[in-house]
């Protein structure tokens, strides 16, 4: 069951390595199906070019149990389903250590919008996560890892599918969409960003975010009812 | 009709993944049959991988009429025909958020001539272009776009044949040259040299220009009438 | 003899150029046949396209005398010999100079925890070994190379199999593991791990390193007898 | 005539590309047939995948003067010239715009020893060439550019041989060997040995050099009668 999301959210791991976002295993892409109820994920710690849509686990989005997969499912499937759950609307979830973003992320800093390329994806400052307490790690890493990211976005009043990432203090970056192909983009997008606001800073120590009405313009030609960018 | 320049602007256009300008379908390329009054150009939103020549949008110089192609032209197009209509003598145009330009870019900083790498392609500073006001975007961003690039060359007095680039405030580089693979490699040597100068103001923050006779003496080897480099 | 042993140094040399973590020769694999008292080692000055199985060089552990191969072993052999003899438990060293680690050594800095991503590889900060004396480069530069290596962990209280690296002044890092695959996978993560430290430094100068709690959780949700990472 | 010069010189000349160092037509590959006083050297403009050996201009070393090949010649030829005449020993020239070695070009600053992937090439500080004047440029820019390159070295005392590599202010480096793909090896480390330099000198403002034991050490086991790296 779930073949065409199997093959996408397969496809879209294989893509994490050539796309330069992911060395070794440092990474993960998983898809909703959420008539069904059901995420399917990357099993922990298997090399992408060996991967088969037959190895990808499949969970219960409510209960969290394992319903098809022979192999461990990846030990982040937890922050996913905390974002599943709490973000409606989003499809695909992408976690990667891309080095510039995860450069943001050591550095305790989150990402504003330097330039129309961030406005196309993100509508505006894509946010620090905090880290977890003691407490919380002991408890349930992952879990409270995605449960810190949900905080982060309602207690800021941030709409997660206006800005479909998140930085992790001492940690990584997340990326969501609405489908799996989508959500590694974004992740694509947040590291050239990431980059380039590194280069951005260094030429101006003082740089200020981008006037609103370009970042208006830009994310709502390309998201929404009055989008003119790509083809009906 | 327009097969020759067809090809080749489908040629600059599959060109800029591989050439580490582009990610994603962030940038586009044109060309112009200035006989005909004709324009040539990427649609919009689609993967560079699965282009064909009759996927290209053909647009009327002067009216901005779309007269061929299924598609839905760039969303950069208005810029484009701004540039053509104002600039004779170019017959391609290319548009990326190459990485190192557009950190120029976003640090609203122009791009001055540090090397003869930049003095073989531009004849002295790739100029910084203005942000659009609220009421510029409003009405036509994209055209307008085109029309503030104009202004910068008018009012700084430069030659754009000389000086085949911009760079645009918030947003990213455009270059030009006589064909569209010309324009293409306009935007690669503006991505080289940008990468290098933010490394020499590193090691040097107080670098000047490059002494003016050894900017002419490498811009002139390479163009106009006294040139010798490359073959008759 | 040792064929399966002699199979993965190979492939971990073949891969080191691919992997982006050497040019030209400057790096090198080995692997211990612990029970056979004996090293496998890529060969002195030879690219490693050309590289066979027969070329690798055979050496024993006890005498450090060759006992298979026609070639010259890696100049650094005995660099290798001395961490496999005071190190037990290791079955693979890496050495290369990739850049970004490289340059911490250049720059004669060890490298801090900064973030998971480090922690799923190295348990706390990767040392800095010294560099030789005058007299200790006269005597016998690569055996005292490992001398001071070894030193550097016993004197500073390092466990070696939970920090499998070191980075050496002037020189360049080395990383191990339990075999030659785990030591080129650890040279993979630790240049990772340099890039992202150089821009996170320059976002956050003062950066401390992360939280001991979150070190502890990454490290050992990956090795040791909880570990839960990956596919049993 | 030249056959296996012309191969070789042509096989370098690929390899510009592919080994990162060069964009465009940004460098270029020439060989020294020392006995019959032939220099044969890369055509001016051509890209590098296009060119044969019949393409490449044989030139004499003495007169200057085109013998074979219908295309002109590397803009640069006379700067091959000057310095094949000026450093006997020498057989390979390679000239790239490569990004880092040619940043330190562009903030006017020589490339110290920082470690010992520089002297594993270079025995100490790669010098840095002065610009020349306005009147050396009208009179004969390229061939005066090799004529402030040997003036370097001599007025430095710097021997040729043992730090195969300059770097032009403004403009680029030169390197060179006994074989054309040497040179293009010591342009692969002085280029790694910029890119560390930058980041050694960002963790480190103060930098000293390598000590004096260990370049002569690194260098002295790689070249010279007591050299053991690499086969007999």
């Amino acid at each position: 069951m779930l073949r065409d999301l199997k093959h996408q959210v397969l496809e879209a791991n294989v893509r994490l390595v050539p796309s330069g976002l992911v060395r070794l295993t440092w990474g993960n892409v998983s898809g909703l199906d959420a008539a069904g109820g059901l995420m399917v994920i990357k099993p922990s710690g298997v090399p992408y070019v060996s991967l088969r849509d037959d190895d990808l686990s499949v969970i219960e989005l409510d209960t969290g149990r394992q319903v098809e997969g022979k192999l461990r499912p990846s030990s982040d499937a937890p922050t996913h389903l905390a974002l599943y759950r709490a973000f409606p609307g989003i499809g695909g979830i992408c976690h990667t250590h891309s080095p510039a973003a995860t450069t943001f992320s050591q550095a305790g800093r989150p990402l504003p919008c330097y330039g129309t390329t961030h406005a196309d994806h993100f509508y505006g400052t894509v946010p620090l996560c905090r880290a977890l307490t003691a407490e919380e790690v002991e408890e349930d890493y992952e879990g409270n890892t995605g449960h810190a990211i949900v905080e982060t976005f309602r207690e800021g009043g941030i709409d997660p599918i206006a800005v479909p990432g998140v930085l992790q203090l001492h940690h990584a970056p997340f990326t969501w969409g609405t489908t799996p192909l989508e959500a590694l983009d974004n992740s694509i997008a947040l590291e050239m960003c990431a980059e380039m606001a590194l280069g951005s800073l260094r030429l101006n120590p003082d740089l200020a975010p981008m006037p609103r009405h370009i970042l208006d313009k830009h994310h709502h030609r390309k998201h929404g009812p009055g989008s003119y960018y790509g083809q009906k």
